[in-house]
């Protein structure tokens, strides 16, 4: 078996791939994770990379498709495509990267009193000796002054590191079972987790003082296996050992960051005692073992509602042998756990205001707090705003336009890390869409108006093509602006829907909520331009970020939290949007593009 | 019809037989294979017992044949040839018993009344519809009317056998915890599991009737890594992955006994809701998986004596996905989980006799009940009657001698499987010891008579080499009686001992219960010509068999025995033999080979 290098520019990373490994594989199995959305079928055209020295074998049919002639003679090819004739080296473009996505670390959070988890005891034990022959826990037990329930795992720790601490150590005792055993000197650690489709931003946190110590993001290695929540559902329900691997790959990519985290914070990984993990029930499902085939068919229910807690062993996540794994509860198959973690660190749950939280994604989780009660939904909202389904779409990568405006009939650009404009992100698009309406680039219905100045080849052309950078051009089509229609009506139903359910008008909305990493990099007034939003006073709208991941920090912190947050879900009314009689008459008007919907401010 | 019991001795099983049947058709169907050459004809004299107590039909002229006038007398008969006319005690020799096999399965126990420690509960659910959204586990809580805890691995087995089994389920609920869903025609399964030194015995237990389905052997993988506990300890210890290598071997090997069973009674592992542990400290400490290093040092504490229970997957026992591991407590370091449940089996802890019970090994473990308390001690008694430091010792394997005996000045052998004699095991030397000082081959203090006509060689020829047959000369050793004068006065010592400290005389103990493989073959007469045991009268000796399997079937039926043991641990008192003042003084009047120990009897 012949073995040749790859060498990956411009992250400068060496790869040892054997002969008859695609470019996509060899790169993916060095940890260098490339954009892959159709799972390396030939078909998106997302793996672009540059041959810059070496062979590799002929050029594929479906390379010719999605590449131009003269992309194929600069030496740029699909890497799921071809496969190394010699040691190569390549370029990777940044939009083929998929780490170097903007990750959301930070969030907005309403404050907490601390209420801990877990408590701490330091104790020092008399050693046995032959006048004393009491089992290691039965000589704790005597000390505590009861006789604590604790796992093998526990119990394994504790006598280790007594006999190499003379019998002098804090021990961790949760919901009254003893779960961690630490020297005297090292700091209980707790670790939190948002578990996003697409990314993943993890904290750890010093329980004993409630300081965030390290943050940390990385992709979800599950994209590797389908971009969206159905496509893994799908493949978890078609492959023998698919949500095992799913699974598996996930708790690698934890177990990572808990290193990453901890070499941050100068600690060790047997430190963290507690972990709390959000995400969407699908994620919630994978990652902690459960099947998800269910989700994915109507009536869409999850096997497991209830917030969750067990041990961290159980999944393989590599913090103290005996630590939990903590999720909060679910509201609905298509309402998780990161959703309800958003609503607690926004506080909204408890708010006297009318408020309504929401958080953008494939799926667009909706909450509306009014007069003490709690309406939720779920809205389809498609990937449009995570760049596909868009010609010239991509994720938040250095390159992607994040910004558009119109000055002097001039279009202006803000790329992200000011580089050369090589596709158009979600926030970009929306801002496209925006400026289009306004601009009447766009008639309310979507269709391009081809006497326009800036309409050219039926599309907005926002960059030219730059052959010698290597980059195409970027533009929005009228198919691209469908995509956005389908979305914002999918989102302005769900917030019009639970309005009329809770009998509240939109203009009553005292505080409406913009969570997540795409939530907090849009222009509010592009999506009330476009009718996705209601036309409020724009102090009333706040982008918080990453709250979910703020809100598992809360829950890791406090056992109120996670009271309030099983209170939460017993007494919030969930709406199923497509069993509502008016969805469909009400999803249609919202296509509209302009003015905002009515009946709505 | 009248129906007879069968009370079978030394393996204690007892057999309902209907008049009529002869005693070997009544063996044989309880499962107790005694030898049988000639089919029942009453022509071979193999199926030879004795009776004890009872009436059986009269003596037959074949029996006449067969059998002396003597043995005639002392209540020798033949299985095949009469038939109980009363309830039926019987002696039933070694060398009766077909089964060669030396791993022992069969033990004798007291009866119990079944107490499940797991309930099992049919349910029939309403599948999910848009009307009806909710989550797997909160349909089931409903249905049961609380919401018991569960671990996601009951959470997915549930999910996906609900929907294959049109929600129509057995759900097995342990302690207020979900632990099983079972598809409603499977039967509910338990296994209980002797792990010894040397090897393992299991049994397949219908957990809705009581019944033993299967029963199955295997030797200790661990053997590979070390021949008895201390050298196991030492592996463990010395070794970066010691402990995990052990216990995996361990797991697989109790994994494969899983496969035979289910396979002998036509069921499928994940069947397999319970299990139930018993071993001595060491093994019980490999396999949950905690340190033992402080085992094999002064002051020897395990790190954990109590009970213990907990998932069967966290050792990787491939049962019930969210079955329990459940394991006796300990007394001590070195008396054992297994102690504990051969007491159990025979009722030991609840007697009003004066008890003494006893498992002979490497370390032999000791318990004396009396005037409704109870000691407990361990003695080194050294791994000689498990043939090492014999000099043609040898595990009880075929054609190990183990029966010796003289007839008119000459050597009687009796091997294993009657194959040619190649080396001596437990029961073999011990007889060998006795007939030497009952004969003056030896004087009290072990040394040999150069004299004796069978002494040759300094040595007591037992079988001489036979070129022919490739065999070497089997003998006796000073060195070997030497041995046994350790291991003899080890095990004397601490019945002398238990006995001082509770005031007792050996002559008032009433019940002398020897469990345990090799207590289950020796000659009782042999150990008490050599002051091994004290001088009782031959009906107050009782061989249980693996007492230990049967404690541990017991402990799976019943949550009362597990009530029991746990009470019993709390109350006996334990006592470390070398930190007894008179220890030494008694150790070394006790290695004398006769007169039995002074002072006793």
């Amino acid at each position: 078996m012949t073995a040749y290098t790859l060498d990956l520019q411009p992250i400068g990373r060496r790869a040892q791939v054997r002969s008859g490994t695609t470019l996509l594989e060899g790169a993916q199995r060095s940890g260098v994770e490339l954009v892959s959305v159709c799972g390396g079928a030939g078909l998106c055209g997302t793996c672009r990379v540059q041959q810059l020295e070496g062979d590799l074998t002929p050029v594929s049919a479906d390379e010719r498709e999605e590449l131009s002639a003269a992309e194929i003679a600069a030496g740029w090819r699909l890497a799921c495509q071809c496969e190394p004739l010699s040691d190569v080296k390549l370029y990777i473009p940044a939009e083929s990267l998929s780490s170097a996505q903007r990750l959301q670390l930070e969030g907005a959070a309403a404050e907490i009193e601390r209420d801990p988890v877990i408590r701490l005891v330091d104790v020092d034990l008399a050693p046995p000796s032959t006048e004393d022959l009491r089992a290691d826990m039965q000589r704790l037990a005597d000390h505590l002054g009861a006789d604590y329930p604790a796992s093998p795992a526990f119990m394994r720790q504790f006598a280790q590191t007594a006999r190499t601490n003379d019998w002098s150590l804090r021990i961790a005792i949760r919901d009254g079972e003893l779960i961690a055993a630490l020297p005297r000197a090292q700091r209980a650690l707790g670790l939190a987790v948002d578990i996003g489709t697409t990314g993943l931003a993890a904290y750890l946190i010093d329980l004993d003082t409630g300081v965030t110590l390290a943050k940390a993001g990385a992709m979800n290695p599950q994209i590797a296996y389908g971009e969206d929540v159905i496509s893994r559902v799908a493949y978890a329900s078609t492959h023998a050992d698919g949500a095992t691997v799913l699974q598996a790959r996930l708790v690698t990519t934890l177990n990572d960051l808990v290193t990453t985290l901890c070499n941050q914070a100068g600690a060790q990984p047997q430190q963290v005692i507690e972990a709390v993990l959000v995400g969407n029930s699908a994620m919630h499902h994978l990652v902690v073992g459960l099947p998800v085939q269910q989700l994915g068919e109507a009536p869409y229910v999850p096997v497991m509602a209830a917030a969750l807690a067990f041990p961290a062993a159980q999944i393989g996540l590599n913090i103290a042998p005996a630590a939990y794994v903590y999720l909060p509860p679910l509201i609905a198959g298509y309402v998780g756990a990161d959703h309800v973690a958003m609503l607690l660190a926004t506080g909204a749950p408890d708010a006297d205001q009318t408020t309504l939280a929401l958080d953008i994604g494939t799926n667009t989780e909706i909450t509306l707090v009014a007069g003490g009660h709690c309406w939720s939904c779920s809205c389809a909202s498609g990937p449009a705003f995570e760049g596909a389904h868009i010609k010239d779409g991509m994720r938040a990568a250095p390159g992607a336009v994040e910004r558009i405006d119109l000055f002097d009939g001039k279009v202006m650009l803000k790329t992200i890390e000011n580089k050369p404009p090589v596709g158009i992100c979600g926030s970009g698009i929306l801002d496209a869409v925006s400026v289009m309406v306004e601009h009447r680039l766009v008639n309310e219905r979507g269709s391009l108006n081809a006497e326009h100045p800036l309409i050219s080849e039926r599309a907005f052309v926002l960059a030219p093509a730059d052959p010698a950078a290597g980059t195409k051009a970027v533009s929005v089509t009228r198919q691209d602006v469908n995509e956005i229609q389908l979305a914002k009506s999918a989102i302005r139903t769900g917030i019009d829907l639970l309005l009329e359910a809770a009998g509240v008008e939109a203009s009553a909305i005292e505080s409406f909520v913009i969570a997540g990493a795409f939530g907090s990099y849009i222009n509010v007034e592009s999506a009330v331009k476009i009718g996705m939003f209601p036309a409020l006073p724009r102090e009333r709208f706040t982008q918080v970020g990453n709250a979910a991941g703020m809100g598992a920090c809360h829950l890791l912190l406090s056992h109120a939290q996670r009271q309030i947050a099983a209170d939460l879900v017993a007494r919030v009314n969930y709406i199923e949007l497509t069993t509502v009689p008016a969805f469909q008459d009400r999803f249609i008007a919202n296509l509209m593009l302009t003015p905002p919907s009515k009946g709505q401010t």
